[in-house]
C-alpha cells in the first residue's frame, strides 16, 4: 500500500539524544532564542551547537562557562514523560508557526492536547482576576462566538476573564498557556478546567514541570499567549494588571491588540481604555474581531530572525571591542551595529553571539541588543 | 468724562425697524443662513435685502414669492419682549463669534441670561435622556471639573444627562439650547432650572417664543450647541440617539467630537463606543478633554462664507440656465460649479440665491448645493 500524502505525525516525539542535547542548548546559561538558533544553523545541529558553547563564551572574555548539568536535563525530561507531556523542538515540523518569528521564540514547549488546534486561527482573550459579571459574561460571549466560527481561543488558565474563556471553548477549542510548569496548576480550583483542556484542548509551558510560578515568569508566558494569536483582546483590565504587559507583547511581536471598554467609573475597565486611547481597537462584540482580523495589521518595527547559515570562521578580537566600544546599557538595533561598524555581518552577529553567553550583553525585543548591566 | 474704552454693552437692544426687518428676512421663505448674509451684504442692510427677495424669487423663475407676514413678524418680536427676551441678530457685535462659521449659522437668537459667557471656552456636554446612575455621575463630574476650569458647559436642557449638566455647572457657568420656544420648557419638570438658568447662565433658542418642539426642530437646535462648543462630549448614548446627530454635527462644523465609553453589554453605551471606533476621542475625565482641546482640531472639509461685498450687476438668464444643466440631486460644491462654468464667482452665486428663494436648489452642509427634490 503506497503511504504517499500521509500527513506527518503531529505527536512523533524527536529522538531521546537529539531532545536531551536540544533541552541542554536551550537551559544553558544565557542561551537565547536567537544565539539558540544561530548557533544551530551554524554547527548544523543541537549537539554540536551545545558542545561548542564553551569555546565561544571564552571567545566572549568568560574562561568558566558552564553548560547546564545534564543530570537536570535528564530529570526535566523524565519529569515530563511521566506527566505525558510532549515536547515541541523550536525547527521540528510539529512547532507552531506562529511563534517562530518570535524575537525570543521558545526553544521548545511541553505540551499535553490536541495539537492541530495550531492549525485553526487563534484569538488571544485575556483579562483581569477579579473581573466583573458583565466582564465575565462578556468573555464567555466573545469565546463562545468566536469558538462558532472555527477560531481557537488562547488564554492563561488564570480566574476570571482566562477561566471564562476557557470554560465556553472548551469544546470548539481552547489552548492554555501556563507559566509554571504542566502539572504546577494555579489557581487550584482550576485543575479540573486545565485537565479537561489537556484531553479536548492544549495545554503548553516552557517551564520544566513542577516548576511553581514567580512574577517573572508571567510577561514570559503572555508572550506565547500573544505569539500563538493573530490578536490579543484585553476583555478587562485594570491600569498595571498582567494583561496590559500581554498587550505590549502583542503590539511588539506585530499581532494586532484590541480591547473591551467599560465605563470610566469603573476601575476595571481603566487598562482597556487606556489602550483604546493608545490605539488598539474598540471591541463591542466577536464580529468587531472578526472585521479587526479581516484588515491589514499595523506591524510595529519587527525584528526578523535570519535563518539562512552563516560563516563560522575564525572571529578577530577586533569586531568584539569595536562592538564593546559602541555599546551602552541603552539598547541599539543589531542592523545600526552592523552599519556603523562597516564589518561583515557574520562578524558582528557572532562576536555579540559569544558576548551573550558570556554575559557582556543582553537581547531586548526587536533586534535590539545592549550592553549587559554589571 | 472721557468714555473711551468702555466695552460695548452686550445687551444693547437694535432699533426696533432693524429687528423688524430682520426677522422678517429670516423667517422668509427659503432664505438660509448663505442666502441672508450674501443678500443683506449685497444691498447693505436687512430693509433692503427684505425688498428685494421678490425679484430674485422671480429672476430664479418664482413670480409669485411672498416675504413672510409682517404682522406674524410683530407678534414673534412682541412675545419675546413679553417674556424678557433679547434678540441676538447675525451681523451684530453681540453675537457670539463661534457660531458666525457655520454653514448654516442661525440669522438670530433669542437669549435671556447672561451673554459674557461667549467670552469663555465653552464645552458641550450631551447624552441619553434615560442615563444610567453611572453617566449621570460622570456628567455631574465632568460638568464640575471643567466649570472649576472656568470652561462652561452647553447642553439642551433635557432630562438625563443634559440636566445633571446644567445642574452641576450652574454657579460655574452653562449654556441650554432649547429647540422650542423660550417660553416653552421640556421637560415641564425642568422649569426651575430653565428659570435659574435664565438669570445665572444662558438659556437660547432660534425658534419663536411659545414655538413647541416637534422632531425636526432639535438636529437644528443641536447644531447650534455643537457650533458653540469647542469640542462635544457624548456622556451616553445608546444608538440611533439624537445625541449622535449632535455629534455628527459637530464633526460637519470643524468641532472635536469625544465620547465616554462604556461596556459593551451596556445598550446604554452603543452610541458612543461606535463614535470612538470611528475616531471619536475616548474620555475618561475632564483632564482628557483639556488634553483633547489642547490638540489641533481634526477639522473636516468645512465651508467658510464669504465676507466681502460683491457686484448684484444685471444677471443673465444664461447663468441661471448653466447652472441647472449641472445641478441633480447628488449635493455638488459651489467652489466646482464655479469652476466647471467658468463664470464671474458672482453670477454664479447670485444665480445660485435666486434659485434657493424659487425653491429650485437646496444647500447642504459644507458649501454644497443641490437640485431640489420636486
Amino acid at each position: 500500500m503506497p503511504a504517499f500524502d500521509n500527513p506527518p505525525d503531529p505527536l512523533k516525539r524527536p529522538p531521546a539524544d537529539e531532545l536531551e542535547a536540544h533541552v541542554a542548548l536551550a537551559r544553558s546559561p544565557r542561551v537565547g532564542s536567537v544565539t539558540f538558533r544561530r548557533l544551530v544553523s551554524a554547527y548544523g545541529g543541537v549537539a554540536r551547537a551545545l558542545e561548542a558553547l564553551p569555546e565561544h563564551a571564552a571567545r566572549g572574555g568568560l574562561r568558566n562557562y558552564r553548560p547546564v548539568d545534564m543530570a537536570r536535563v535528564r530529570e526535566e525530561i523524565s519529569r515530563a514523560a511521566d506527566i505525558g507531556a510532549t515536547p515541541l523542538l523550536l525547527g521540528d515540523d510539529n512547532y507552531p508557526k506562529c511563534l517562530m518569528d518570535l524575537t525570543d521564540a521558545p526553544m521548545f514547549l511541553w505540551c499535553q492536547g490536541d495539537l492541530t488546534l495550531f492549525d485553526r486561527p487563534a484569538v488571544g482573550l485575556v483579562g483581569a482576576r477579579n473581573a466583573s459579571a458583565l466582564g465575565l459574561r462578556m468573555a464567555t460571549e466573545l469565546a463562545q462566538d468566536l469558538g462558532s466560527e472555527g477560531h481557537v481561543t488562547v488564554s492563561g488558565l488564570a480566574r476570571g476573564i482566562d477561566t471564562a474563556v476557557h470554560e465556553a471553548s472548551l469544546t470548539s477549542g481552547t489552548i492554555a498557556v501556563l507559566a509554571g510548569g504542566l502539572d504546577v496548576i494555579y489557581p487550584a480550583a482550576n485543575a479540573g478546567l486545565a485537565a479537561r483542556i489537556a484531553t479536548g484542548g492544549l495545554l503548553l509551558s516552557e517551564a520544566p514541570p513542577g516548576l511553581q510560578p514567580i512574577a517573572r515568569h508571567f510577561p514570559k508566558r503572555n508572550r506565547i499567549i500573544a505569539g500563538l494569536s493573530s490578536a490579543v483582546v484585553l476583555v478587562e483590565a485594570a491600569e498595571r494588571s498582567g494583561s496590559l504587559i500581554t498587550a505590549r507583547m502583542a503590539l511588539e511581536q506585530g499581532r494586532d491588540v484590541l480591547a473591551v471598554p467599560g465605563h470610566p467609573l469603573d476601575a476595571r475597565a481603566a487598562g482597556c481604555n487606556r489602550l483604546i486611547r493608545e490605539g488598539a481597537g474598540l471591541i463591542r462584540s466577536a464580529e468587531d474581531i472578526r472585521d479587526a482580523l479581516a484588515l491589514p495589521v499595523q506591524r510595529v518595527d519587527g525584528f526578523h530572525e535570519e535563518t539562512g547559515a552563516w560563516d563560522q570562521g575564525p572571529m578577530p578580537d577586533s569586531a568584539r571591542q569595536l562592538v564593546a566600544g559602541l555599546l551602552s546599557t541603552a539598547p541599539v538595533a543589531e542592523d545600526s551595529l552592523i552599519r556603523v561598524l562597516g564589518l561583515p555581518t557574520q562578524s558582528v552577529l557572532s562576536a555579540l553571539m559569544d558576548m551573550e553567553l558570556a554575559g557582556q550583553i543582553v537581547r531586548h525585543p526587536g533586534g535590539m541588543v545592549a550592553r549587559a548591566v554589571a
